[in-house]
C-alpha cells in the first residue's frame, strides 16, 4: 500500500468514519463529524471556529440572524447566547423582533394540527385566512396576537421614543426589550422575556436595518402618522462601526442570509481590519449569485474577511444546524476544551 | 381507453408535449411550456399572470427586485420595464442601486477571465483582494469604481438632500436617478443611465428599505458624519401604502426574496384590499421556512393576496427566468394577444 | 476612467446587459444571456457548447436523461433529438421508458384540476389514492394506464425477447420502441410513438442500467416468473464502451443527475479518451457531495473530461432549461451559425 | 389572552423553544427539536418514526442509501446499523460498495490539504488529474486504490461467481462482503471490513440495481469479457419482494434519492401491503418534479405508503442529519424509551 499521507495535496489525516453510539453528547457528535467530510465536516469546522471566536476574550462577535427563527423555536437559544455574553452585537429582522415580542407578552406560535410537517403544507391557506390564522411554513399564528402586539407598542414602547428629535433604530429595539421585560415580569408569562429583553439587559445592541419591512415597522409608521416619531435610518451605523473599529479581533456568526448577513459583513468596509472568523449557516444556493447564499470566500475578495480568516459555510437548514452548533460550542466551552 | 378528461380531479387538457423548433420566438417557447408541466408550466403561468397584470390599465404593479441582478446583466431589462410603464413602484436593495450607478457613471462589471462560469469559482479570492477586485459569483468589479461612486454621491447626489429636515429614502433614490442621468448624459457613457434614472424620469418611485445595508448606505452615513443628512426610515411607507390603497387592482412581481419581496407583500396588511396577482421568481428553498423561499399561498393566509388571486412561483435561477418571462410578456403585449 | 479591459483577470468583454424585446427568438434570448452573467451566462454557454457538439460530424453525443421528463412534457422534444441525429446514444431511466410507452399506446398524463401548480401540491394524496390516480408533482396519471402498459409488454414486447439465452437491456428498449411504433401506428394515436420508437427507428441505442427500478422492470420480473426472460446487467456496456472508444470526439449532454449522468460520464474510464464537451442541466445541490449535483470540473479530476474540455453546468430546473437550450441550438444549427 | 389551544387547526401544544445547553446528549437535542418547528421538527419526527420502525420486532426495515456516503465518512455508521439488526435489507449504489471495499482492503479517502471545505473546491481539478487523484467534493482519493480494488475483485470475488449460470447481483454483493472480510482479517486492516462485510455476516441482503453504473460494475464487465460471468438484472426482485410480502409491518429509511429511494419504495407496488413508516433524508429539491426530492406524500398516492403511514422528509444535507438521527435513535433504544 502506498504512503498516502506523504502527498502534498492531502490533509494530515485520512477521512475517518463517524463513530455514532447511544448516549453521545452533541459535542461528541460534532467531533465525529470532524472525522467525516462534506457537510458533516463543515459542521465540525463551524463548531471549532465558533467555539474559538466566542471563547476568546479579545474577539468581538457580530451575529446576523435571518429567517423564521422565532417561529421555528429558536427564541430561547438566541436569548441565551446574548445573556451569556457569546454575542456582542446582533443584526436581525423586524419579523424576528415582532415574533419575539408576541411571545414576551403572552402570544403563542402553534404547530399545525397534523403531526407530520409534510402534511401541514396541504392545508388550504384560504381556510386559514378565514379562521384568522397566519401560516409560516408549518407554524400557525393567530392574527389576534398582532392586535395585542399593537397595544404593547402603542402603550409601552413608542411613547418612550416620541419627541422632537429623531432616534436610531437601535433605540427602538432597546425600548422594545425593556418593555417586553416589564410586561413579561408583570404578567408572569412563562415563555420568558426573550431576545430583545436579553439584549437590553446585557447591553447587547440589536440592529435592525430594514425595520420598516415588518409588522413592527408598519406599527411604527402608523404611530408616526399622529405622533412625533422619526427613526433615523443611518444613525445606528455609528455604534456598529465603532464596535468593529474597536475590536482587537472580530468574528461573524451568520444564520441565514439577507440583510442581516450583509450588514454584519459590510461593516468591515469602513474600518481598517476585517473579520478573523466567519461562520454561516444557510441553505440558500450559491449558484444564483445572490448575497444570501454566497460563500464567505467571496467576502474575502471584498476585504470583509482577513486573508487568513478561519471561515466555513454550512449548507443545510439552519433550524437544524443552529441548535447543533450551539450545543456543541456550549459543551466545549463548559469543559474548557 | 377511458375517458380521462371526465374525471373531476383533472384539468381540462392532458399534458401536451413541448414542441420545440428552430426559430420559435420566446413567447412560442412560453406557450410550449404551457403544454408541459412542473417548472415549465410554472413559467408559462408566470407569463400569463404577468402579461395580465402589466397589460391591464386598472392594475398597479409593485416589483420587488433582490439578488445580484445588475452584476448579472439585468440592468437594461429592469430600466426598460420602468420606462415602458410596466412597473408602478420598485422595491429593491441598496446594492442594486450601487451597481446601477457605477455603470451610469462609466464603471463596468467584468466577466472573469475564464470563459466557463464553473471555473471562475476556482479563482483565489485572496489574489483578487490583492489586485483590488471584488467578486460577485462569476463577475469581477474593480474596487476603484467605488471611489468614483463616492465622488458621484458627494458631488452630485447628497448635497441636493442636505438640510435641516429629514428626508425619506425614496427622495435619495430619486436624486440618485437624476444625478445618474446628468452624468451619463454629460459624459456620453454608452451603458446608459440605468434603473434609477428611468425611475426618476418616468415618476416610478424606488423604495429601498434597507439602504444602510449597501455601499450606498455606507457612503450616506459617512457623508452624514460631517454634513446634515438624515434619512427617515419610515417616511416612504406613506407613498407606498397610498399607492396600494388607491389601486383598483394590484399585482406583485417579485424577483428574488429578502426585504424587497416582503416589503412588496406586506403593504397589503395596512390597506383593505390585497394582491390580485402574484408572481415570484426565486431559487431559495421553501423548506427552511424563511420568507424568501415561501410560497405565495402562504402569503394568502396572511391576507396579502386575495383569496382568488392568480399566483405562481417559479423555482429556478431568476437570472434565467426573468429575461425569459419579460421577453414573452413583451411579445404578447406587442401582439395584443 | 480606468482601462479595465487590460487587466489580466478579466475576460475580453465587460458584462453587457441583456437586451430583451418583443418578438426575439429563443436564440436571440440565448445570445442576450451571453452578455449577462451568473446563471444566464451559463445557459448561453450551454447553448454554445451543445451547438458545437451536436453540430460537429466528428463528435459522438451521449445523452443522460433523468427526472420526470415525460410527465413534464418533454417527450416530443427528446424524440425529436433522436430523430434528427443530435444524439448518438441515450441513457435514461425505466420510468422515462414507462411513461413514454404509456403515451405511445394511448394513455395520457394530466394536469391537476387547479390551474396553479402551487395549489396542486395541496391535494390530498390519500384522496388521489382512493380515486386510482398517481401523482408526479403537479401531474396526475390514472393507474389504469399501467394495466394497459402491462398488456402491451406481455403481448407485444416480452415475447420477442423470450428464449433460452440472456439478452442485454438495450435489446428490451429496442423491442419496446418497435412495439410502441406498431401499436401507435395501428391505433393511430395522436400522441405519436415517442422516444423509444424514435430511437429504434433511427438506430440510437437506449441504455437503461437500472431497469429493475421502474414499473417496466417490475413487469419484466413478473413476466420472468413464468417465462424464460433473462436480462444481462452487464451486456450493454459492450456497445456503450465501443461507441466511446470509436468516437473521434465525444460530448456528454446530461439532463438531471442519478444513474444516467454517471453512466454517461463513467464510460470514459475504460477508454483512452475522455469527453471533449460536457453540458449538464440540473437543480440538485453540489454541496451534499452526491454525484447528481457535482460540478463537471469534479469529473475532470477523474479523467472523464479532457483537461481542455468545454464544460458548463446550469443550476436551474431542467424542465425550463432543456426546451430553452434545445430551441436555441436548433435555431443556430438551422441558420448555419 | 385567547385560549389558542382550543382551535381545531392547532396541534395539542404550542411551539416550545429549543432548550440548548452544555452536555446535552444527541437525543436531548432531538427532543429539543421536537419543541421547535420547520426543519428541526422534521428531524425530531424522523427520530420518532425511525426509533419506532427499528424498535418493533414485527417491522421489516428497508434502507435506501445514495450519495457519497462512504467518502463522507458514514461507512462505520452504516455497517453498525446492519450489524445491530436495525436494517433488514439495504439498497445502495455500486459506488458505495466500491468505496466501502477500497477501505476494507486498506485504501483510504483523504481530506483535501486545506482545512476549510470551502477552499478545497478551489483546487484545480486538472492538477489533481495530473497527480492521479480523484475528487469527490472535498474528499481526495488516489487512483491507485482502484488498481488494488481491481486485483481484489479478480482474485477474491469474481472467481467465486464465475460459471455457466447467471447469478443475481445480490450474490455478487454477498461475495464482495465475504472477500472484504477475508482480506481485512488477513491483513489486519484498521478500517474494519465495512458495510458489505457486515451485511454478509448478518445475513442482510444488499441490492444494487444499477451495479453497472460504478467502478465495481465496470470491473465486472471487464472480467466478463474473458470469463463466464453473467449478472441477472431481474433476479434480485424475488428476494426483495418476498421480504416485502412477508413483512407484518414495513418501514422505509431512505438516505438520498435516486435508484435506492425508488427501488425501496416501488417494491410495495407488487405486494398487497405498503409501508407503515417512511423517513427520508435529502436535500434534493421537490420543485423539479424528480423522484429524488419528491415528498413521501406523493408516494402515498401511488400506494407505496399506507394511508395512515407515519412519514417525514428532512430537507437538509444527509451527511449531517444521518449521524444525528442514528445517534438519537440508538440512545432512545438503549434507554428503552
Amino acid at each position: 500500500m502506498t504512503e498516502d499521507g506523504d502527498r502534498e495535496e492531502f490533509g494530515h489525516n485520512p477521512v475517518g468514519h463517524a463513530d455514532i453510539r447511544a448516549g453521545m453528547t452533541v459535542d461528541d457528535l460534532a467531533r465525529a463529524y470532524g472525522d467525516a467530510s462534506i457537510g458533516a465536516r463543515a459542521v465540525s469546522e463551524a463548531v471549532d471556529v465558533t467555539a474559538e471566536m466566542v471563547g476568546r476574550e479579545d474577539t468581538t462577535v457580530f451575529m446576523g440572524l435571518a429567517g423564521a427563527m422565532v417561529p421555528a423555536g429558536m427564541r430561547t437559544l438566541v436569548a441565551d447566547l446574548l445573556r451569556d455574553g457569546y454575542v456582542d452585537a446582533l443584526v436581525t429582522t423586524g419579523a424576528t423582533l415582532t415574533h419575539d415580542a408576541i411571545e414576551a407578552i403572552g402570544g403563542k406560535h402553534h404547530h399545525g394540527r397534523e403531526d407530520h410537517p409534510e402534511r401541514s403544507a396541504h392545508e388550504h391557506d384560504e381556510q386559514l385566512r378565514e379562521e384568522g390564522i397566519d401560516r409560516i411554513y408549518d407554524v400557525y399564528l393567530p392574527q389576534e396576537h398582532f392586535t395585542a402586539f399593537e397595544s404593547h407598542l402603542r402603550e409601552e414602547v413608542f411613547p418612550a421614543l416620541a419627541g422632537a428629535e429623531t432616534v436610531g433604530i437601535q433605540r427602538l429595539t432597546a425600548e422594545l426589550g425593556r418593555a417586553n421585560t416589564a410586561v413579561n415580569d408583570r404578567e408572569d408569562i412563562a415563555a420568558g422575556p426573550g431576545i430583545a429583553a436579553a439584549a437590553h439587559h446585557h447591553d447587547v445592541p440589536i440592529y435592525c436595518p430594514a425595520i420598516q419591512d415588518s409588522v413592527l415597522g408598519l406599527q411604527a409608521w402608523m404611530y408616526a402618522q399622529r405622533s412625533a416619531l422619526t427613526l433615523d435610518a443611518l444613525a445606528d451605523m455609528d455604534g456598529l462601526n465603532d464596535r468593529a473599529f474597536a475590536a482587537d479581533r472580530a468574528g461573524a456568526f451568520v444564520v441565514g442570509g439577507g440583510v442581516p448577513k450583509n450588514f454584519v459583513l459590510q461593516t468591515m468596509l469602513v474600518v481598517p481590519g476585517a473579520y478573523d472568523y466567519g461562520v454561516q449557516l444557510t441553505m440558500d444556493p450559491a449558484e444564483t449569485g445572490g448575497l444570501s447564499g454566497a460563500s464567505l470566500d467571496e467576502a474575502r475578495s471584498w476585504g470583509k474577511l482577513e486573508p487568513d480568516a478561519r471561515n466555513v459555510s454550512v449548507y443545510a437548514d439552519a433550524t437544524i444546524t443552529l441548535p447543533l452548533v450551539v450545543a456543541a460550542v456550549r459543551e466545549r466551552l463548559a469543559s474548557g476544551a
